[in-house]
């Protein structure tokens, strides 16, 4: 099967979470807006109800055969099994979905420290609230949601969330620990020191031979402030 | 199978969606926390992770049998087929969990508008940034997001998302619809001429038997002031 990614080409984003995925994996795949001289006009045309039977609301999606699955925690739903990246049972795989529609919670709350009003407003135009967005979000959301996946893997005693073997939820909360290096370099390393197992769990993904290869590779986007992730110093305290 | 919900006793939130759907599919259930004499003690329990292997990471969530399921997409994902209130096949089957998704971002975004910066302040501590972001969700979100439902109807031809049968995405729009009728009067009344076919899906979904008598009920929370949807007059324009 060669799977289909439909993301913003110019972007890490919501997709890259799909994307490490699908690296892991050794998927067959193609990154569809960002084939030269191809850009995003395939990808709006699914976005058309018209068109489309079933269109998804939102990049990314995945085109599967014919099945079209948007949201990003739910294409992983759906791939996890695929790619050998998810636990065996269904009360585990459950249990991976909700890890993983967590982690989508906390991305959108890591977006709206740039954006707290609006993202049709630029960065420059909420500032003050995005200060004290970023404020409280530090003191209060990053300890209790970073302190969840601490205690998850707390509980279950192994590297990764589900034991020895890797899952899709390991490779996100890699991208999370990644994403807040770049954007809160001093406030993350201030507060790594509460969550060593995520930490050690972030090392172990980067190193994982398929990862490091595409970490290194072109494949992977810089990260940039058009993103979820942005470093903007005035936001570090 | 007698289900168990474990959500807020005081509020609809986002465990009214799954209410709603264990109502229309005549399930046996027991809303934990609202049991006279038990409260919230044994929902606490549960996120505990000392206690329990899987922990969920709030609620709403429900125990079905030995599985504990959290998120409230994922629950009505997993219950959906088994109230017949899911479509059949496995494209629809994900499209439908992709709604509502949908939906659930929506409601972070209904919920923002009274608390943009931070659950753990005041209203009246982010007042000036609430009216902000309501003025932008109303001018950008709702066209959006309440058109994209809009189109799925249209394209469907049907009163409902999946035609002439219910489904728990249908619930859950009314109850969407419902709610931003009681937050923001004026504001609803004056949007509800350009999405005609989610205010007929809301009609009829008010008038089947077992939600029409769940909602005179005592078991229906009034909406107040706690959960998502506030009625503010000043945020309503």
């Amino acid at each position: 099967m060669r799977y289909e990614l439909y993301y913003w080409p110019e972007i890490q984003g919501r997709g890259e979470f799909v994307r490490l995925a699908l690296e892991e994996g050794g998927a067959d795949y193609v990154d569809v807006a960002r084939r030269r001289g191809y850009g995003t006009d395939a990808m709006m045309k699914f976005m058309d109800g018209t068109r489309v039977k079933r269109p998804p609301y939102a990049p990314p999606f995945l085109k599967a055969g014919r099945l079209v699955i948007a949201q990003s925690a739910l294409i992983l739903h759906y791939l996890g099994p695929r790619l050998r990246l998810a636990p065996r049972s269904e009360a585990d795989r459950l249990w991976a979905h909700q890890l993983q529609l967590t982690i989508a919670d906390l991305v959108k709350e890591i977006h709206d420290t740039h954006h707290p009003i609006s993202s049709a407003l630029y960065y420059e135009d909420q500032r003050p609230a995005a200060k004290r967005y970023t404020r409280e979000f530090w003191r209060h959301r990053v300890p209790k949601l970073l302190g969840y996946f601490e205690g998850v893997l707390k509980n279950g005693g192994g590297t990764y969330v589900f034991g020895r073997k890797v899952s899709y939820v390991d490779l996100s909360l890699f991208q999370i620990v990644e994403g807040l290096r770049y954007a809160f370099p001093k406030r993350m390393k201030r507060f790594e020191k509460k969550v060593p197992r995520l930490v050690k769990l972030h090392a172990a993904v980067a190193e994982r031979p398929r990862i490091a290869a595409y970490l290194q590779s072109e494949q992977r986007i810089a990260f940039n402030e058009w993103g979820i992730f942005r470093a903007y110093p005035e936001l570090d305290g």
